[in-house]
């Protein structure tokens, strides 16, 4: 089996897109049916949970080559959520896609350590993910511990470097030493890609950086030539396909753009909504991700 | 029922330390019979996690005002695990306890808002936490919705400023405008901690700075006035009484003092296993937590 790095390069020749389908499942915009009113326990939304994103899956799995769960909508249901996230995550790989939890864990030394076991490695991990997003605050010695487990279990890990919310600019954008924060980070996290290149030319560690920031798009694609971006931000925070663009390489690879709201609840959106039955919202979720796919088809991965 | 800051503030006076036991249950350290070699199971580490903590709990209990449960050994174990977690902490409680959860979470808007809830308010989340530590790097609009949830649940946030391990310095010591970076974050915390000031007059947002740097303990005592300090890096890591001393004001209120290995493997250590028969390792336990109180007391809270 190919390391993650490189499966992600052949799923987005394949599908020849690079669309990531963002599972953040929200109580009050399910579907109608999925939760009933008169059970609003924990269990019984996580259960709503497992059985929404499971049929999101249906749809996007033969179109998409990655999907990112977000794992605070879960958690935040307690052990029943947590369990929920396991059965999502099993269920989108057994449907052909790849699998990053976005979860933002950081901490130093064997805790650290802890958490990337947990979740990194499909048959080694409770939850089976292909990568996980990490925080870098605590430093090097913070990310090391995520870095050698992916290694180990050729899986990939995404560190934010620059993120799509307007008050990532409060530490990010500071500057140090002639430079803002985010490229003393980007600088790092390329030494990390460059020292894990897989065949595809990227490294197990990618970074995330916002859609909704393009010239920084610009600049670190050129100052980060091993690491995969994981672009957040794209539809409902702003970010357009142009705003992306400057993402990938001449090849249209090394980016993959989310997308959670604007595809997982498109039967909310005027524009998707009134082609479909209400009952049909999968039709609503369908039609979202085609556009996507086009929208991006200028840029995305030739050849 | 007070918030948690002034509870904190209340349990220290009580018991006359500000000790915080970590438990950071780890398989490999367990003392004997907890865990049988036959089953090494999640479900198996899981319950033997939960048995461990609950004993060290019976022990320190009636010593000392606060725990601190490290997120990623549970997580690690998946949802057994995270269900281990929530049994730890209940009991913590009904036992006189405060419970910080250790999980370094950070996410943006609703996200970072399902996070807080998840964990923190006894009777509103899953987990039940009384205050949980987070991460700062995604900026003030990834803090705010953890504080606005700890201020409606009277519940507490430490974010991280200063951390203890040795790659801290990464991020945290770059020099941005004149100043280290940890400083910069030091002051936002500290307006967020004068805008939750609580009768005992320190805020509901407190800091985590690490006791290895004591100038820096110094230095952010005096810029952070209304924040209240969770000190790891105490024993095991290379931290001193000496060292933390200057995380207290001049009362001996303001911080509490985390010490994890030191105090609940203490059975491994030979200074107190030899004072001990190898099935009283909770013997261990309190006379690692008394020496704690006893080396803290020149330093700890008076009146």
């Amino acid at each position: 089996m190919a390391d993650f790095i490189d499966e992600l390069a052949s799923a987005v020749r394949r599908t020849g897109n690079a669309v990531c389908v963002g599972l953040d499942p929200r109580a009050q915009n399910l579907p109608g049916g999925l939760l009933k009113a008169c059970d609003q326990s924990a269990s019984a939304i996580a259960a709503a949970f497992s059985k929404f994103c499971c049929n999101v899956v249906d749809v996007v799995a033969p179109l998409v080559p990655v999907a990112k769960v977000q794992a605070a909508f879960f958690e935040e249901l307690g052990p029943p959520g947590m369990a929920a996230m396991a059965r999502v995550i099993d269920y989108a790989q057994s449907h052909g896609l790849l699998v990053i939890v976005d979860a933002k864990r950081n901490d130093i030394g064997s805790t650290a350590e802890a958490y990337a076991r947990g979740y990194l490695g499909r048959s080694s991990s409770a939850w089976h993910a292909d990568a996980l997003t990490v925080s870098p605050y605590l430093g090097d010695d913070s990310l090391s511990p995520f870095v050698n487990v992916a290694q180990e279990r050729g899986a990939g890990v995404f560190v934010l470097v620059k993120t799509s919310n307007p008050g990532g600019g409060l530490l990010q954008d500071l500057v140090c030493d002639g430079e803002p924060m985010y490229r003393h980070v980007a600088r790092h996290v390329e030494r990390l890609a460059a020292a894990t290149v897989g065949e595809c030319g990227y490294g197990a560690v990618g970074a995330v950086v916002g859609a909704t920031y393009p010239a920084q798009l610009v600049e670190l694609r050129k100052l980060m030539p091993h690491t995969w971006f994981l672009v957040p931000g794209y539809g409902n925070q702003g970010g357009t396909a142009a705003d992306v663009a400057a993402a990938f390489d001449n090849r249209g690879f090394g980016a993959i753009i989310n997308n959670s709201r604007g595809i997982i609840f498109a039967h909310e959106n005027p524009m998707f909504s009134r082609r479909f039955a209400a009952n049909n919202w999968q039709g609503a979720v369908e039609a979202a991700t085609r556009e996507m796919i086009e929208a991006l088809a200028p840029i995305g991965p030739r050849g």
